[in-house]
Parts: structure tokens; sequence; C-alpha cells
């Protein structure tokens, strides 16, 4: 920048006796000169409304809007969800505690232990209907006829252990044995299939009882919206991999959410949903305008970079040097329209997510997230025009090379501290893999060396 | 204040020639003197006792003696109702486990889990008089009558579900159907109205059972004070709205305090309340002085403007710069009087209160807190009289803008990030708004930049 | 300092022409020279062997010997009395969870289990020999008789509360019945005095349940000590003061040690606590020699301090300034002279207390511990004589008042902003007093700006 | 290396005129040129691989993947142990939470609770083949006999304790009396042994319940390697040491691993533990190599520091000064070799481990760690080799005296603090030993101090 603005400065003095390439040279200086204002500076200079700054103080406020109505809706949905997965565990798990251990729901230590427990999702299983508070139900197929619930327990195919002899011989292919039964005489099983049950604990691996439910979330019934259905795929499994004594018990929820078969919601308008779409497509319209006009400026930059070398070459001989040229590339316009096309992208999941066309919910939120940040760090770049702010800013500049090097070597301290730290003293401690224990409280180099430096602003 | 001195040394060396002149202009320097000396140098000067300072330094005492006063009356009156609201909880919710989850006091996860916590609620109210140790009782109106207890269940008005086929049949409109019963025969109801406590659950968005108690806060007879006649309006609301298989169960408890309508207390003389009210009047009495000296001073200070700019306009034929003017305003001042109508007014409120003819705590405290805060943050104003300190204050002063500038350009990308991680991170943990997990670690602008800044002693 | 080098440096150049005079002003300047070196240079220059550092490092290992004994044997004592207190909540407490909530260690809010808990303790006394498992037993007279249980109930001498009609009419006077019983038979009071037990709950301010109890600390039996008799004055207090409907039940033990009456320990030779005794009768003796020897150092300086001044008097008629004769006057003399009395109160006290004639811990911790801090804290002194930790020792005095005035600064606010935080947010917060909630976080003031200037070493 | 430096600048003057010398000369010149330069300029100098370097880099991946891999199998095996600990409590103690108090699991306070927890164990062990869940059993010798149960109960000789009367007579000797019996039935112990089991409280000191179980850690075999065998001493002690009417149990198992004497594991080809072991020899390799590198380098710096001293000797007749010397002694060099040595050692270990000849899994863990650790830390050293990181490690060089000084001051007050706060405060609360609490918050001397020193580069 300062040796163009050299270069500038330099033909002002020389530009006295030529005619034709002087107002040629006054063009480009002006052009040059007028490329590098701020848009505040534009306005004086040629009464250029800044466009491109009102799209942006638009599109923040709508993206913002935007996205925490999103969020928002998508608190609802995983609330149920995590409600459901608290109500099943209720159900289903006895003596649960409320809260998980580690990453186990329970943990049973004796062989009663596992028959009651597993003999209590059964029963709990066979009566759901006369349990649950929810709307949920066994899944039915096409046919309407009740998905089984299954069990599933996996062994050793052949083995005997006699521990106090120190003595083993088993066969290590596992051997997986299932049954299946309708749901509603789920609790007759004990009595039927008794055989089943007669687990041999040294060769038991786990045990899986899988089944099916249904849910409708009538929560938005109320506010006027259609309702998901959701399939519960519920896996109860009983952990005895370890064969440590302790049988752990988790319970899994894989809940999909799809648009309900039959449905039909009456006593009251439905909430017009349209509006929403409309502020979408209006987003959608904002953030087109907004890449357009980046993506001219940026042409326009290339084109006077273009004439200006020509100029330059002509003129002095001399090419015009790697920095000077960078100086004509924005980095912040490429920021403004790479937020753009991610906000276009998500806002046309988000509009499919809402017609149910489309569930990924967490590829969208990932979009609009991370355009929004980028947005709000645009902002910066209009600090930047005001001359306070700008030295904050051109300091982090300067001082970002120095924090990345001392990062560096404290780094390669930190990670041979924590392998070592990590294999003398974990295994000693109850929680093996706790890395804030074996963090260096005496570390010689903290970041304040480098901060420090950050203070100084760089040197011209 | 420099500019100012330096009129003040110039009309110094040219004052010797002029007469009636001189003597006024030297009656309006030593004016301008005394009025920028500190109240020590003041007492030097002319042996002006300083009132103000004695009057403030007062203030500061009394005020905060009354805020302690008044502060530790609140907590008694709090406390009691925080203990009542748990002792409620006890006696009315089943199985509650002494501490409130979340926002809801108790989770219920089945049908039969909601039928008995409906009817332990119906069971312990009818007999609450043979349960409770507290002085609470049924309310009853003006005949003498109990006020009945209400059960309110609010429903979708017609619907049939049925997840297995994914499909449901709602009429989103509500319904609500309530009854309500003598409290006494509370115990009853199941057998008289069994077909109400049929519930649908798929239908039902929630129960409210709803009851008003009397209760007496004995507490203060101890300290010979009148004691206060509560209301407690109870909601025991089971929370239905989600429909995820989870019934939340919210105990309310709106508390109104009130003279009871019929009270005695013998056996000892009753507290002399007057030696309260005296000291209130007289703090009142003391912010009248404080705010009536201070715009004294004010006055004053806008009349030797109005002179010291006359002056200036007829001998230098030049107006007084707007810095300068805004020297003769003092903000301190300023500060004093707004506390001291705080006060005056918190002063009166606290009087009512304790009348018994207002129960506007939270205003009352808002005015006084506030009004101590000023108090002591006036204090400031008198270290900075010594030198030291002084320069401790103007470099704060100087520093502020910076403070401002950094956090401004900081809270932008905090904001970004803020959004951005909610929506990114937010909805895959178990609490969705936890804002604390989204902060940024490592933030490359620390305020560390600013404060050493602030360091430096502004340039004269 | 400065000011007597130059004092001495001038006599220097001027002593040429005197005689008996300069033979004087030698010895002098000598003994000056002399008394302002450090250990090191003393002994350089006379040989002079540093008995008071000796007799220091002697002293400073001693006394913490003396300190680690002395509290390990304190915190047998005090988890003796803590496992007690622990195991007599376990008997007499029902549903004692373990952790005491808050102050109380159980709520009860029914009147039922007010009922149930004060029943409990009088069986659980009952039966108090066939219930627990460590060595205590009823109290007993002089004459062998067993203490009696007293209950007491204080209750408002006469009252009807009616709630539900908003009516009281109290006698605020408080009245107290007793009863007390034999501890053996106490099972059977309530038969025999049932009407003592109808609880009026509307005027009951209090019951509070006391007896005695006799333990012996067997534990020191182990180590050959001569082991401790206690007696543990038990005061279950069943609080109903704030009529709030939570009844908080408190138990209170007062455990007082003496020597046991009667007491046999056989088969083993008795500890030889003899040479504890030798050892605190030495650490009297070496802080004797300890505080003789800077006595005699501080009335030699002041002798040389007048000896100076005499002669400065004479030969330059001039008063030594204060400043130089704070010189003279070594602080850290004083400190040991300090640390040396508390340790010699200290140790006989520890004498006596293990002699069982004193049981006054507290005094002798107090002193013991103090006197430890202040020797350690002197240890600072001799790291002064190198001259790399004189100029850190410097700083810190240079630099102690500007933190003291900041400190002060910043106080005036923080009181301010505490009671204003404390009587505006306090109320509507479950924890009124808890103060860390009120601490401002944006506080413009941090002690990072008195402690930059720390950094600066004084300028000479 | 600047006086170094400089004989060879100087050299370079001087030598034009000799010629046989001045060939040596230049030749030791080069040399010592050559062996202080960076790899990277060696290579640009004489095209020198680098091959200590690339060896380093070599043996920085492989050491860590050893480290990994060694520690995520030594995870297994510690979980194994650790959740059979916890199966075990839960197993044969009553009552037992799920986590343990302080340091005890279960705390007893009635002697009905002390008799039940006990007989509770012998119940339990007796039924173990019935109860547990994973493959452990009682403990055989080598005839196939079952070990027996033992039971110790320690108590004083002779006594009899009157707390009541503040009596006691108590022969110190302690005795202990034990029983063993058969595992299977344990329970009918009570019935046949009930004098036994009539303990005198007063007396007893503590009940040791000890019994030898056998497991098999079948986790291995799913990953197709041979599984170890455990031996588990479990002790269960009552300790009643304290009598302060609180026993304490504590469970502490001893597991020791072992080879399995009989075992056979079939149906699936056993992994092949060969790659890992070619692994490990070639780490060891590398190790070697490594270490002879360096030990060549080093053993060529002390040659040609030889040279060098002769040839000062010699021509200027001056010895090389001492800080010169050091120059030739490079740090880096040493810890390479002591990682060098502590891997080979520890890979040795491991693969002896792995072959379940040896159990000394924390002395191998400490190698590994430790020599990782060293590794990573040599990292450093090249960056050294960069400028802007080379002014880093000097200024942390420079500043480490600084720092120690500091630390050694603080430490002083910091102990003084510690003693003073531990016996003064310790006592009065709940943890005696809490040292968290006693740390001085207002401690004036702080770190900052001399970090702020550190960053200022050592001046040259």
């Amino acid at each position: 920048m300062e040796l163009l603005v050299r270069y500038l400065d330099r033909s002002d003095s020389v530009s006295s006796a030529m005619t034709q390439d002087t107002i040629n040279e006054e063009n480009l200086r002006d052009d040059l000169r007028y490329y590098f204002m701020s848009p505040c500076e534009k306005y004086r200079a040629r009464r250029h409304i800044p466009w491109k700054m009102v799209v942006q103080i638009l599109k923040i406020i709508m993206i913002t809007t935007q996205l925490i109505l999103f969020g928002l809706n998508n608190q609802l949905v995983v609330s149920f969800k995590e409600e459901n997965t608290m109500a099943l565990k209720n159900l289903f798990l006895k003596d649960y505690s409320g809260i998980d251990e580690d990453d186990y729901s329970v943990a049973v230590y004796t062989q009663q232990g596992v028959y009651d427990s597993l003999f209590y999702v059964l029963d709990q299983y066979s009566q759901l209907a006369q349990l649950s508070v929810g709307p949920i139900g066994y899944a039915a197929d096409e046919e309407g006829n009740l998905l089984p619930l299954t069990i599933c327990k996996e062994y050793y195919k052949r083995g005997t252990v006699d521990p106090s002899n120190e003595a083993y011989d088993i066969d290590a292919q596992l051997e997986t044995v299932c049954m299946s039964h309708d749901p509603k005489t789920a609790n007759q099983w004990k009595t039927q299939n008794s055989s089943f049950f007669e687990l041999d604990f040294y060769r038991l691996v786990d045990i899986k009882v899988t089944f099916q439910l249904k849910g409708i979330n009538l929560q938005t019934v109320r506010s006027r919206e259609m309702s998901d259905c959701y399939s519960f795929f519920v896996t109860i499994t009983f952990d005895n991999q370890c064969h440590s004594g302790k049988v752990k018990i988790f319970l899994d929820i894989d809940a999909q959410s799809s648009a309900c078969r039959d449905w039909k919601i009456s006593g009251t308008a439905q909430k017009n949903t349209h509006y929403l779409l409309v502020f979408d497509s209006f987003i959608i319209l904002v953030c087109l305008t907004s890449a357009v006009l980046c993506t001219r400026s940026m042409v326009l930059a290339v084109r006077l970079l273009q004439r200006f070398s020509t100029f330059f070459h002509e003129n002095f001989n001399r090419k015009v040097c790697e920095e000077d040229q960078k100086e004509f590339l924005n980095g912040w316009y490429l920021l403004v329209i790479v937020s753009d096309i991610m906000t276009i992208i998500g806002s046309i999941l988000k509009m499919e997510i809402q017609a149910k066309s489309l569930t990924s919910y967490d590829v969208c939120s990932i979009l609009l997230g991370t355009a929004t940040l980028l947005v709000w760090v645009g902002v910066i770049r209009y600090l930047g025009y005001f001359q306070k702010y700008n030295v904050l800013i051109l300091t982090m500049k300067a001082a970002f090379p120095k924090v990345l090097r001392f990062c560096c070597c404290a780094g390669m301290i930190y990670l041979g501290y924590t392998f070592c730290g990590w294999i003398v003293l974990g295994p000693y401690h109850e929680k093996t893999g706790d890395l804030s224990r074996v963090y260096p409280d005496s570390c010689p180099i903290t970041p304040n060396n480098s901060w420090d430096r950050l203070q100084q602003p760089p040197q011209p």
C-alpha cells in the first residue's frame, strides 16, 4: 500500500509536461485513490451511496434473526427427543437413578440382578400402553401387524472356565442366538422359553433387547404446525464383554422423524408458515445481491490492477511488486462471498426441512452458524475504517506469527508432557484419561510472553 | 481548567494600572480561586468549615446503617417465604427429593405415577390440619366458609392418536374442565367423581390443582413486632404439554402479605418502633440538608460562571470556551443530589412498609441500594483531593474510551461466536442454552491489551 | 543509610591533622562500619562467628518440628471428636443422611415426623449400651447415679391462632416446661407422660433434649499414652422458632476432655514422654538465648547511636537526622524477640497440655503457629544480605504504599457495590448472603495496575 | 561461543605468511566451523545428509506409537482390575453406595450393624458361585482343595471400660484370634462358632476377613490374545482402632496376574503377536543407532577440543577458557543418549511383559514415559536452529536463575504461612489437611514479577 502511495505521489510531481498521457494517468490515479477509500470517504468524494455496506447491515440483522428462529425450533425438537429418552430409561431400566453413570445407565453385579433387569424390561414392554404417559406405541408394519421385540444373546461358542484351577478352554468364536415375540405377550416368555433364559455367565458376552416404538410429537400441534412422527429404535444392551463381574446396562435410542402417514388437525386454522418461507426467500435474495456486488467489486479490482500494471510497465518499465498486487485482492470480499454462499445453501436446506422433506438439521445448522459467524466477524472490517480500531487490527495481524511460533514451541513440550503424564500417572488413578490432571501447572513458557509483545504496534 | 488558570495568571500581569476595574477583577479572581479549592484548602484560606463534607460523612454512616437494618429485616421475610415453600413442597409432592430438578420439582413417567401424585395432593390437603407443623390453614372467605380446592384439566377437545400407525386426528382447540370441592372432604373425591379422574393421556395437556392457604408469620411476635398474615396461592401443575412421556410436576406459590384482620399480642410491652421512625426521619433531614447545600453550590457556580463570562466579554471581548464552562459544572454535586433524592423517597417508602401500609419491598430496596452505591462511589471524589489518588482517577478517565472501544470490537467477535456456537454445538449437548461452554477460550484479543495501556498516565 | 555513609566518607578526607580525636573517630567509624555489615562480612572482618545466625537456623528447625508434632497430636484429638459427633448423629437422628444441610442436620415437615424423631431419640437413648460401638456410656454423678435425660419444651404462654380467619391472640411471653427421667427407662416415657408429649405446634417454639454421655479416647492407649476421658454434653434441638412449617433438628455436642478418674494401663511399658519434655525445654532454652542475643544487639545499637550523635554534635554541631537514627533500630531483631517470646509461652502451654493440666489447645496453637510464621518470614532477612534478593525486598518495600492506596480506592467502590448488590439482588435468590455473586466481574481497576508498577526497582 | 568465534576470526587475519601451520590451522578452523553448524548448514556446506536428525524424527514417531499402544493395553488391564474391585465391593459390602467415602467404603455406627455387615460377607461368600456375574471362583491350592476364608479379630488382651465412672483398666497388649473355614459352608459358622462372634466392642480393635479369589481376564480372548489369570487377595477390615463409635469398613484387593496354568483357546487363529515383537525390536535398533551416532559425535567433539586446545597452546601459549570448553559438550546429545538407554530398557521390559514373564508395568511405564518426554523436549533443540526460536530459548535460559531465586524467596513465606495456617486454622475445620484453604490469596509477591523480566532478551 505504501509503495503504491509513493508511486502515486511521484507521478504527481512528474506529470506536469505531458498531455494525453497525463489525462490517462490522472484518471488512473483518481480511480486508484477512489478504490482505496472507505465507504464514508467514497460518499464524500463522489456522492456514491455505499450500497454494499447497507446490504451487509441488512444481512447481519436478517441472518441473525433467521438463526435464532431456527435455533429455537431446533431446541424444541432436541428437548422432545431428550425427554423421550429419559422417559424410556425410567420405564425400562430397573433401579434407574435418573442420571447415567460414566456412559452406561445402570450397573448390575449379581446374576439375579441381571435376570431381574431383563425380565423387568419384558414386563414393562408388554404393558407399555398402560404405563406410558406419552403418545408412544408399538411400531407396526405396513399391514398393521405389531413388530416383535427381539432378544439376542451373544456368547462364546463353547467354553469351560474354572477360575479356581486357573484353567479355561474357550472357543473364541462368538455365537448369537435370538428370539422374537409379539409385544403384548412378552411377559409370558419367561414360562414359555425358560431354557433360553438360562444364561451361562462365563460364556455370555452380551444380551441385546431391541424393539421399535412409534411416537408423535404433539407439541407442535399447539403451535399450529404439522407434527412429526418419530420412530424410536430402542436397544437395551446388557454388556458383559469385560467379564469383570460388572454387567453394564445401556439404553440407546435412535430417533428418526418422518412425516406422519395419516393425520388431521382440525378445530383451528393452520398456522400460516408462508411468512417464514417469504422471509427465507428474502434472505436468499439479499445474499445473492451481496454476493453479486462483492464479485463485481473484485472483478473491478482485477481490471484496475491490470490497467495499473500496464501503465507501470509502459511508463516506468517496471513490474508492480507482489505485495502491491495483493493490495488489490480484498480478503473481506472473499469472506462475504463465502458467507453468502453458505447462507443461501443453508436457507434452502432450512426451507426443505420445514417442508418435512429433509431432516439434515446438522448440516443446515453448521452452514447457517458458520455463515453468521463470518458475517459478524466481517463487521470488524468496517471498524477498520476508523483510525483507532485500525491500529488494533494491524497489531493483531503483526503479532499473529509470533503467537503461532510460541504455540508451536509450547505445544512440543506439552505433547511430550501429556504422553509422559498419561502413561506414568494414568493407570494408578481412577479416571485414566483425564488429561486435565496431567496439565503442567508450572509450565515455564506462558502466553503472557507473547501477549505482551502483541501490545507494541508494528513499526511502519 | 488549564486555560482558566492561564487567564488568571495573565490578568495578574496586566492588572497594575487600573483602579475600580482592578478591584472587581481581583474579587472575581479570588472567588474563582476559592471555588476550585479543595475543602482542606478552603479551610486554610478562609477558615470556612467544610459543612458539605461533614454532612456527606454523616450521611454515608447513616445510610449504610439504614440499609443493613432494612436488609436484615428483608432477609427474615424472604427466608420465611422460602421455608414455607419448601414445607408445602414436602407436604404435597409425592417422592419429593428436597431439591428441584431444572425448573420442575418432580418428574413422573407412568400413568400410575400421575394418579398417585394427584391423589396424594388431595389426601394430604384434606388432612392438612393434622399434618402441618406451621400455623397455616385453609383460607376462608368473608363469611367464614372455607375456600374450595379446584382441579382443572386441560385437554385437546377431541382426538384419537394411534402412534403405531403414525396416525392422529386432533382438534387443536383446548378444552378445560374444572371441579372444586370442600377442603376437608377432598379425599372422598376419588370415589365421588371417579369419571373425572379417568385421564386420556394422549389428549391431556395439563392438570392444575389450585388452592389457597393462610399463614401467619409468628416469627415477628418474638421480636415484639406486629406479625404479618400471608395468603399462599398454591398451584400444583402436572405438565404434559410436551407429550414426551415425562409429566413434570411444578408447585408454585404466590405469597402475599397483609395486615392480619384480628390480632392481639399480650403478655409483653410492644416493642417501640418509634426509634426506627425517628432514625429514618433524621436520615431524610440529613439528605435534605445535603441536597440543599449542593444545589446552593451549583447555583453559586452558575452565577460565578456568568460573572466570569461577562467580565471576559467586557475586558477581552472573547467568549469563555465550552470546556472551561464545563469546569464550573461539578458532576459530583449532581451525583450527591440524585443519591439524596433516592434516599429520601426510599426512606419514605421504608416507613410506609414498616407501618404495613405498603409492600413494595423491591422498589424500596432498589432505591436504597442504588443510593448507597452512589454515596460510596462519591467518596472517591474526596480521594481525588489527594494528589496521588488524583493521578489514578485521571488515568481511569483517560483510559475509559479505549476500554470501551476494545470491548466493542471484542463484543462483535464474541456475538458472532456465541450465535455460531449456540446453533452448531448447542443441540447435541444436554443443556442447550449453556453459554459458558461456547465461550472462546483461545480468544486472540484479551483485555490485557487495554489494561496495559491504562497504566500509562495521560500526557498533559 | 546513604547520608550516614556520606558522613563516614567525609570524615575520612578531613581526618588527617588531629590526633586523639582522630583515634576516637577512627574507632567510631570502624564500629559503625562493622555494625552495618552482614554476618558473612563480619566473619571476614573480625573472624566473628555469627552465633545469632546459627541460633536462628537451629531455632527454625526445632520450632517447625515441634509445630508438626503438636499439630499431628491435635489432629488425633479433633478427629476423635468429629467421629464421635458423626456417630451420635447417626445414632440419635432419624433419617439422618450423613451430611448436614446448611446448618441443621435434619428437617421435618409433618407433626407425625416430629413425634417420630422425638421418640426415636428416647428409644435409642434408652438402649444406648446395646447400640453404640464406641466406649461411651451414660454419665454418672459422684455417687454413681446415672444423670437423667431432660426434655424441655418452650412455648408461648397462651395463644390461639386461626390462620383461616387471619386471627391470632398470643401471649408473647415464653414458658418452659421440662421433665427428666432415668436413662434406662427413657422409652417408657411415652406411656407415662403422654400428656407432656401432646404438642400444640402453633404455640411451640422449640424442644430441647439434653443429656450427658461419658467417653474414653482409647486411641491413645495404643500409642502408650494416658487416655483422656471425655464428657459429651449433647443437645438435640427441635427448632420451630420460625413457625414456617419446617422444624429443623440440630444436634450439638460440647465435648470436654479431662483426666480419667480411675485408670490403669498394664501389659506394656508406658511410653516415655520425657523425651518430648526435654525437647520442649531445649526449645525454650534456644529461644531464650536467641532473645538475649538480639536484645544485646539492640542495646549495643542504641549505645552506638548515642556515641555517634554525641560525636556528631561535638564535631559538626549538628543533630543526627531522624532517618539515620532509624537505621540503628533493626526491625528484624524486634521480630525475632517477639517470635521468641511467643514460642516460650507456647512451649510452656504445650507442656502443661501434655501433662493434662490445661486444655487450651487454641491459645497454644495460635502462639506456636504465629511464632513459626514469624521465624520463617525472618529467613527473608538473611536473603537480604545477598545483593540480588535485596533488590527484590527493596522493591517490595517501595511499592507497598502504592498497593495500599490502590486497595483503599478499590475498597470504597467494592464496599458500595457490595451493599448495593446485597440489598438489590439478594432477596430474590435462594442464598441471600452469598457475597461472591455480587462481586464485580467487570471491575475497571484491577491489581494489575499496581503490580506492574511494582516491577520497577526504586530509583536510588 | 563468541570468544571462539573471535579466535577464529583473528586467526583469519594473521594466517597469511605461514605454510604448513596455515594448512593445519585452516583445517582446524574448517572443522570447528563445521562442528558448530546446524544440520541444514552442514548439508549446504558438505552435502552431508543429517542422519542423526532423520533418526531422531523416526524415533519420535516410533516411540510415541509404542507408548500409545502400551498405554492402551495398560488401560484395559487397569479397568479390568477396577471393575473387579467395584464388583467385589458391591457383592460383599452391605449397603454399599457405590462411592467410597474419604478412604473407607462403608461406615457402621451400631453393634447390630457390625454383626449384619460381618454375616453379610460370610453369606455372600458362601454362595459366590450363584452370585457373581464374572469368571471368579474360590482359590484352590495345588491339590485342588479350596483355600479357606479366615476371620481374625484383634483386641486388647484384657480390659474393662466403664465410661460412666471415667474408669478403665486395660492391658494394652493386642491379642489376635483367628478362625478359618471352608468357603462353601461359610454361612453355617454363625451357628457353629457363635462364641467367636460375641464381640466385646470396648476391647475390639479390628476384625479382618481375608480370602483369596481367582479370576480370569477373558477380555483378551476376544482380541485373540492369551488371557491372564488373576489372584485377588481380598481383605475386608472392620476398623475400630479409633474407638470413636464409628466402625469403618475397608475392602482392599491385591490383584496379581500370572499366566494361567491350564488353558486352551480354540475356534480361531491366535492373533499374531509377532508383529508387535518385531516393532519393539526395530525400536531398540533405532535407539541403538541413535545412541551410537550421538556417542560418536561426542567423541569427535572431545577430539576436536583436544586438537583445538593443543593448537591454541602451541600458537598463542594460552589455555582455552572453561566456558569455551563447555561449548564442545553438547547437552542435547546427552539427553538423546539418556532417552535412548531408557527406551531400550523399557522396550525389553515391555517384550518380557507381553511374554507374561514379567509384570512390572510400573517400571516399564515410567521408563517409556520419561523417554518419550525427553524425546519430545529434544525437538526444541531443532527449533533452536531457527533464529527466532533461538531468542526464545536463550531468553528462557537467562531468566531461569531469576525465576529460581524468586521461587526460593516466595517459598520461604509460603512455608511459614502453611505451617501457621495448618496449626491455627486446621483443627477447627472438618478437613484438617486441606492445604488449599490455607493458601495466601493476598500474597504480595506474585510470579508476574519474574515473568515480565523474562520477556527482555538477554543482553549480548
